[in-house]
């Protein structure tokens, strides 16, 4: 059987919704329903608890000793009134150790993010395990229609892709920068997307107040609740980056602001590459990460305790040669561990990401890539950004690349599926009845479980090596592109309730005549 | 710079042995000195104790109730002597529970290889890990030549490049079988080349008495040592492959008895792929699995007690529409975690793999590799076969894969380097002196540690987009064909002692003048 020819009943559907009273069409790909996977085993503790407590000592001594600027003067009010210091004349914060420790002790722990399909909320914390589309790419790329600016029509290509495959829980921000769209409405447009293309949960952009309240207003209209139940409800989330080293701007800390006050999620995270932004060694950029990291998490509950927040690391080092960031190192691996390690020390859900430095779908994509999530699902990665569709250290959203992602995702969701064992998966009879110089193929034990045995990988290429050849040694590359172009012929829209639908409409278009976010260009 | 204009003392060079008073030329990787790396954190547990107990009892259950096919007399002797049951007329083999648990008491936990060059000596166990050359593949390809049978001047040129790169610990084996040899004495051909163009510990295959008694006198003589510490001091291994299901042949049982006989080193590995010659779930293929590798393991405990053993587990699933095996598979990252598991109840030092079934070096092999290098390293393997070159599901060994998992396993010896953690790699003095706003690069912290600081790859291209593509968007393959020539024309044979050299030419002249090893064609 070639490996075009399978049997339709040896692919699994589930989690598609398709419109009521229309049969969906078979999906491209062999996938399992949505669902979040479990890390049921112990984390990987690289460094000693002594270690670990002198990072975090040293963080501490940085919050107190040298202060972080605080690039809003309504945040820098909060700061003190908890009882920070400002430096006369300066925008620079200094927190004593006990004001963090206390701070944060109102994080919760675990929380559950609200789509507004309820089948696709997501629980962050625990043993759960959140992957997250790529976002923030300046640019797209795919094999055909080569590497190119953001524009609309991708956007919402990726978007759809984001929407189709069960193994990525959440979406949002800019899977690629629309830059077609003028920037006072473009994150109106795309949010609206996201509220119609998608029934996922998703996150907006901290630029400037007006814009993340967008995001918020569009996030509840979208799910059909009260402004009360929304701040119950944490249905959106926004990602924090530090300006590093220890800078929060003024548009990042009206985010954590207006988000923290509606009961929203914060991911606070650091963007401290070691050589560049930080300091060369992996631990004195841990040091930095963490202290950026506190005084983020410790502001967001400063605003509103109880404000769903999580840790992010995202250190790694940077090529000494051009400056440039590289991803999937050993290094990387090894702060994305000890990243984890601290979240658990504070007790905080922990954010990493499937992240590359490489410029094409080759074999350095998919090692750097699976380095990555060894780091993340190894070092307690909770909620695992950019898990789908990153080359080039961010700069590109590839589609063949979240064609081998979403394969690499789905292996490692099946790596965390526990093995069950007990008298039918130990077969005992089966090895009886077979006996020394057997084979299994024909048993009934084998006969009655192969079809759902293993992962039906998407693009790895099992055939032998002459039916390989035979076939024009095809690369993973080539497969990726029909998997993609299949995939989106194939996506439906979720539904939606019209009523919501003509509110969403009338928000965004009331928005754009009042002329979105001022922008000065 | 551009990618191939590397300062020259910007390479780290260590482990050459240049012959003395000439200087070794330059190596064209970085690459650190010959050391093994060493897992300091704990390994991953996947199943409960319950759930290994489960397993653990099944394999009992197997031994007892089913029986092994032993495909020898004088084992069968052996084995009934210490208590085991032979059905008469047949060659099954029963042993009770007590007789094996008893039996395997006597394996050493960690115990020494030695290497003719001491510096070269390999601790297994503990929580050392070594890594090993691919061995046993038909063919070899590169990506001029393209993919041909396995010939002596292949096989040589894989035995150089074993020997060349640091991070592989061990070679031995065929790399590549050397079809152009005559089996009778191909076996003495490719032992004399692993004792002379290689100075590092080498594994001999037990394909009857007569071979085997050639590996252990020549790694005797390539030492220059004696008998007596020869059978002190295990100098040489051996794969055994129980024939599963449930068999052990003659050949690999003379192995055991003349390895275990001379104090030399078994590694017993079942080849129980999951639907083909074990069961189809994983948990029964691992049942089985344990099941034969105790009573191997029990064999040659029972043959001389404390005989250098190590737990091999190859369990993966098989492609169900083709019957080939897969690799590099979550069920094969199960198996080899839940393999490990096993091996530390019986305090075994553990042998895994690091393998994959993609035809050529693209994504595929990468993530397949990096999948298995994940389940070896978090499940506990002490000694990774295969480890550089293999593709295909072992049918060839690919010269740019040798590159790519080099680079693999030099990312992974970095991984394992624990973290520094004390006041200079906490740099608090560096982020006082840079504070809010500034960047690292050129301060004094970074300017005296950025050339060692992170690991500089073989073959990612951290180029930027534009760069890289102005140079002919190059891919990993073609780096990897470069490197591995220039790292063959650097090669450089290790010195001998021009009396060993002659003993070893004699011993091979003269046993092939007495014929090799007896064959019927």
């Amino acid at each position: 059987m070639s490996e075009t020819e399978v049997p339709s009943d040896h692919r699994r559907r589930g989690g598609r919704t398709g419109r009521a009273g229309r049969a969906a069409l078979p999906f491209p790909i062999d996938q399992k329903p949505f669902r979040q996977p479990r890390r049921r085993f112990p984390t990987t503790d690289i460094v000693s608890a002594d270690a670990l407590e002198a990072i975090h000592d040293a963080s501490l001594t940085i919050l107190e000793e040298i202060g972080i600027d605080f690039l809003n003067a309504e945040a820098r009010d909060i700061m003190v009134k908890a009882g920070a210091t400002v430096e006369p004349g300066t925008i620079r914060v200094r927190m004593d150790r006990g004001l963090v420790l206390q701070a944060i002790t109102t994080c919760p722990a675990e929380f559950t993010l609200h789509a507004r399909n309820p089948a696709h909320h997501v629980r962050i914390g625990g043993d759960h395990v959140t992957f997250a589309q790529m976002a923030s790419a300046p640019n797209c790329s795919d094999a055909e229609g080569g590497r190119r600016p953001g524009n609309q029509q991708d956007f919402r290509n990726l978007v759809k892709l984001g929407q189709s495959f069960n193994i990525l829980h959440l979406s949002g921000g800019y899977p690629v920068e629309p830059v077609d769209l003028h920037a006072s409405v473009r994150h109106l447009d795309c949010l609206h997307d996201f509220a119609t293309l998608t029934d996922k949960v998703f996150h907006a952009y901290s630029l400037g107040r007006d814009r993340i309240c967008d995001g918020i207003e569009i996030a509840r209209i979208a799910r059909g609740i009260s402004h009360e139940q929304m701040n119950r409800e944490p249905s959106l989330l926004t990602i924090i980056n530090s300006s590093s080293p220890l800078r929060l701007d003024d548009p990042m800390l009206q985010g954590i602001i207006e988000m923290g006050r509606r009961g929203q999620c914060v991911v606070m995270t650091p963007f401290t590459l070691a050589g560049a932004m930080a300091p060369v060694t992996i631990v004195g950029a841990l040091a930095q990460q963490n202290a950026e990291a506190l005084a983020g998490i410790a502001f967001s509950q400063l605003v509103q305790a109880g404000t769903p927040v999580m840790y992010g690391g995202f250190t790694s080092n940077v090529d000494m040669k051009s400056g440039a960031p590289a991803f999937g190192t050993p290094e990387y691996m090894k702060a994305a561990m000890v990243g984890g390690q601290l979240a658990r020390k504070y007790n905080v859900p922990y954010r990493t990401s499937n992240v590359c430095a490489a410029n094409t779908v080759d074999a350095q994509s998919a090692y750097e890539s699976v380095f990555s999530l060894w780091g993340a699902i190894q070092g307690g990665g909770h909620f695992i950004k950019h898990a789908a569709g990153w080359l080039e250290g961010g700069l590109t959203n590839s589609f063949e690349k979240t064609i081998l992602d979403v394969d690499l995702l789905q292996m490692v969701a099946e790596f965390l599926e526990p093995l069950v064992v007990d008298d039918a998966t130990l077969a005992l009879d089966a090895v009886r009845d077979v006996g020394p110089g057997g084979h299994f193929f024909g048993t009934p034990h084998t006969q009655a479980r192969y079809r759902d045995a293993f992962y039906a990988p998407v693009l790895s290429d099992w055939r032998n090596f002459e039916a390989w050849q035979e076939a024009g040694s095809p690369t993973a590359m080539e497969k990726a592109t029909r998997v993609w172009k299949e995939c989106l012929a194939a996506y439906e829209a979720p539904p939606i309730d019209p009523a919501i639908a003509e509110e969403l409409a009338s928000y965004v278009a009331r928005r754009k005549s009042e002329g979105g976010f001022k922008t000065d260009f």
